[in-house]
């Protein structure tokens, strides 16, 4: 993997130039900030979840965003045909399985899309070692504990999954299985903000419609997003401003910010 | 038709003054910036969407805003039974045919709620296209394109379902199939925030309430609305903070704001 | 009751250092801002709906909070199995009843959920007036109208009820049938926010998990919200900065906030 700042920003310029079309079959806590940071990005978003349309949707678009949030059964299954017209079509997309551990229904239904080959799956620790979990089950990740072992997850989990996985936190960890990178980017005051995690998915689904190379894409991705937080938390006096000034930090981002602030250490 | 920004500035105090109901079926993505956009400008905005309640409370309403955004198969029965209910009460009502033209399931709804006589419809030049080319099928409206030609689309839209229809964009077109107003307010800025042509829409749904002449109340809440956007737009660092100031701005306005910066031209 | 300045301090610093899992089931127009009210508060929202794992997801959490705001058939019934899952479990709850009056439907769901013993109820003076009609039928709670009597009825909703019930409004009212609790903080300009009384019963919500006397909790609840609206409209411009600056003051509070601007007199 050869990423530097230069490849990161030349990537973020295509996005502007673009403008690629990414479907959202998303939650609805997040609905009106993923798609706010999408255009702030300066990709074109659209929220579409019935199984009437979502096939015909995803047709149209240059990526998928697939987040199991707010679940119910209708979404389940927007998600699944969703998700197979994109593997057919060759749309890139990406998974976000919120809260995969928390209830047995959840599980189960993050377990069931991480089979359907996404291109990348994004989450923090817990939602990576339930995944990992399933997808090895019976070869001892239950073991597994903290956020080094979220790496080993991941890794395990890319290698069942054919997936680039993503564990995000206060370091952000990329893997295909074997490389693994590392960004530092990001701000404390950012978890006291609701579906930043969601928001950071769908930068990388961005950053999928322009570079097919995932992991490329998920660096990228999580590398803007994370240098947009920290600009954005040196002008906020709290979560509030924060959350107003990320979306005017994503829309102005300069390649002497991204070149200056980017923390990035390849595996 | 005899609009001034005095006119304007009027039917704004009218709606102050007697903060109507306005009942939104609407999409999620937008639900709490068009309930927030209606309560600056100082409407009531009530987001209601089952099928069990929405004829009961279309009765209560002084205005009734349809928005097929996120849409799926109850929202459009709930669309259909609030449509004909606020014909048979008298409740003025205004479609918003979000993405029309997208899949042909959204084709269909929109073609169906436009036949139901809503009083305006709001597009941009894309649905109002769509809609256009539904109504006329055969007459080749299939031929248009771009900007000026949708404004013959919207001509054309008015004419067959007796809608006043607005074509909103970098200038907004407001016709009645006869007359053509335009409207050159508003900022390019607002293109890279979500929702806000849903805002428009619930704005002219207000301005629906105090204005029974569908043509008036069009131009007059587009003409708030694009004002509003300009002084934001004069305060914001980017998409965040242009959609924090535009409900100040909305909340704020006052008649020298609109005097002097209305771009009113009649056709 | 013995709150003070100095309680109600130390039960903030009890959200900030637990971080209370807060289970939502609420509406779609407010999703996201209640889940950054409680961020920013300290505590940990999660909004999941589902009849699928509602059940499996009270029995995690330290709280459940219950919003009938934008209603459907299948929410009423999650609404009901998380409310009687919390009861069984001792995970206190807390009620709020949007627009209990406003249709047959809605009442209906309201009264049925009053009747699953809430530990708090929290509403406007119409919509406790509705269901302290509906507890007490044909006993002549009809007759009340306008602030003061909805002191009467929420004292009436609470003895029939066994909740705590607190009607909010310029001056907030909370009473367990005996005692009354007058909290005289907030500013006007919040009523031009949305969503911003789902906001107060789910910061009650939060209070609830470290405070199990209801009444207690839910004058902590209202009072750090009232200080915070205080302090966010004094650096607003208008609706849009104010709910910015709500989330920051929220997360910045200090004891000398709550010590100079508290206004609670004891009933």
């Amino acid at each position: 993997m050869t990423t530097s700042a230069d490849a990161i920003w030349s990537l973020l310029i295509a996005v502007r130039e673009r403008q690629p079309l990414v479907h959202n079959i998303t939650n609805f806590v997040v609905m009106n900030n993923t798609a706010n940071a999408l255009l702030a990005l300066g990709a074109s978003p659209a929220m579409v979840h019935s199984c009437d349309e979502v096939e015909d949707f995803v047709s149209l678009s240059q990526a998928l965003v697939v987040n199991i949030g707010t679940l119910y059964s209708e979404q389940i299954a927007a998600c699944r045909l969703a998700a197979m017209r994109a593997r057919a079509a060759g749309v890139p997309w990406i998974l976000d399985p919120v809260g995969a551990g928390a209830t047995p229904y959840r599980r189960a239904a993050a377990g069931a899309l991480a089979r359907l080959r996404p291109n990348v799956i994004r989450g923090n620790g817990s939602e990576i070692l339930t995944l990992a979990r399933q997808a090895s089950e019976g070869r001892g990740v239950d073991s597994l504990q903290g956020s080094e072992t979220a790496v080993d997850a991941a890794r395990t989990l890319a290698a069942e999954t054919g997936a680039v996985v993503a564990v995000t936190g206060a370091v952000d960890y990329v893997t295909d299985g074997t490389q693994v990178a590392a960004i530092a980017n990001g701000h404390p005051l950012m978890t006291r903000v609701t579906g930043l995690g969601c928001s950071a998915t769908a930068i990388i689904g961005a950053f999928l419609a322009v570079e097919r190379d995932p992991l490329v894409a998920t660096v990228a991705g999580l590398a803007v997003f994370g240098v947009a937080g920290e600009i954005a938390a040196g002008r906020a006096a709290g979560p509030g401003s924060l959350q107003v000034a990320l979306l005017d930090a994503l829309y102005a981002m300069t390649q002497s910010d991204l070149a200056q602030r980017l923390k990035l250490e390849k595996g």
